[in-house]
């Protein structure tokens, strides 16, 4: 799974039939020390996520894995919103405490 | 799932039986700001996509999660014609709206 | 789905025993414009391509959606045999008419 | 597969049902002569490891094929913790003889 | 599929249950003209490979499609023991017959 942030939607109208409905928000990749990369990749949401949510991501297959995706054609997911990131000992992130 | 615009079409006569009829569009993907890379997809189209559209693209197993794909040997569809995409509560492309 | 040139062969004696008699041709990955790049992908040959083929590939488990790969452990096959390519409106690559 | 060293830990209490109880471990990629890279992903954890550990993990839809992961909407799995790496009969890790 | 090097093993006594006995080997990914990569990937070993022996590995839910691999977690497997590697006409890899 990856890291990622909420930075966008995207508004489809025209889509393909199992995917009505569905939520689709633009996720920035971080680093794990929740840092912003360059990535972007469009997931659609199985947790109700937000803006500037820092989310938990599925890729592939496992995407289908929830019951809002389950025969969805999707191949990215928000399966989490993320509370806290430990790196060696050393909280990188915490919800609520951002800068 | 990425986001991408219609640059092209694929022709092949001699193909692989479950993939008589497709309609194959090249794909370039696009950043978040709907800027071009140079990164390209051969997709399956599921929804009347057409030259220049922007469209939202699905790969890996989940490409056959369509009525017109179900049963194809296809890696990437697309599965939607973008309207909007909002970055940051902006909005960084408009169907019908480009330059 | 990806465009590309078979370029080689690769031939395997000892192998497991769903792969028994596979074509396996080497595919050289081309740009939209049908240009040469450096990446290489072995694939399994569904539709009787041959030397200097421009072909279009399939990957992942849907390389195994044809009558000849659907039990082989198989992660890219040749799908289709390209006729032409266009992009932006003109033909970038036309069969029987390379240079 | 991939090796790895587990680096840290990922929370996230709002989650899609069938991620309750995951415990979900940092794993940096390693080198073959075990040394770190700067690529990250978050493992479902399916062996028992714990920090500094090196671990094998499988991706994809295979990840999902230990009895934790089974139903999980999971990308990448830690499925092994590995005692000794050797590279052209040279030991280049062995568990418990770090510096 | 790609073509790659045995160039060693992993051991992982602590391992998920349907792992156990698994034959666990470092590949080196090769260029088509069967010169070294910097990419490595642990398989899974179908068909009874060596250290030094090229080989076809297959990726993904594939790598499952084998006799000793079908219920395992993985995601990479050696199918096959490359006998000769020929590109535009010209052997580039001829098993038994390395410098």
């Amino acid at each position: 799974m990856r890291i990622g942030k909420v930075i966008g939607t995207v508004v489809a109208t025209q889509k393909t039939e199992r995917l009505k409905g569905a939520k689709l928000l633009i996720v920035q990749e971080l680093t794990v020390e929740a840092q912003p990369t360059s990535t972007f990749v469009v997931c659609m949401d199985a947790v109700g996520a937000g803006y500037g949510d820092v989310v938990l991501t599925c890729a592939g297959s496992s995407a289908r894995l929830t019951s809002v995706t389950e025969t969805a054609p999707v191949d990215a997911t928000i399966i989490g919103i993320v509370d806290t990131v430990e790196r060696d000992g050393e909280v990188v992130f915490q919800k609520g405490a951002e800068a």
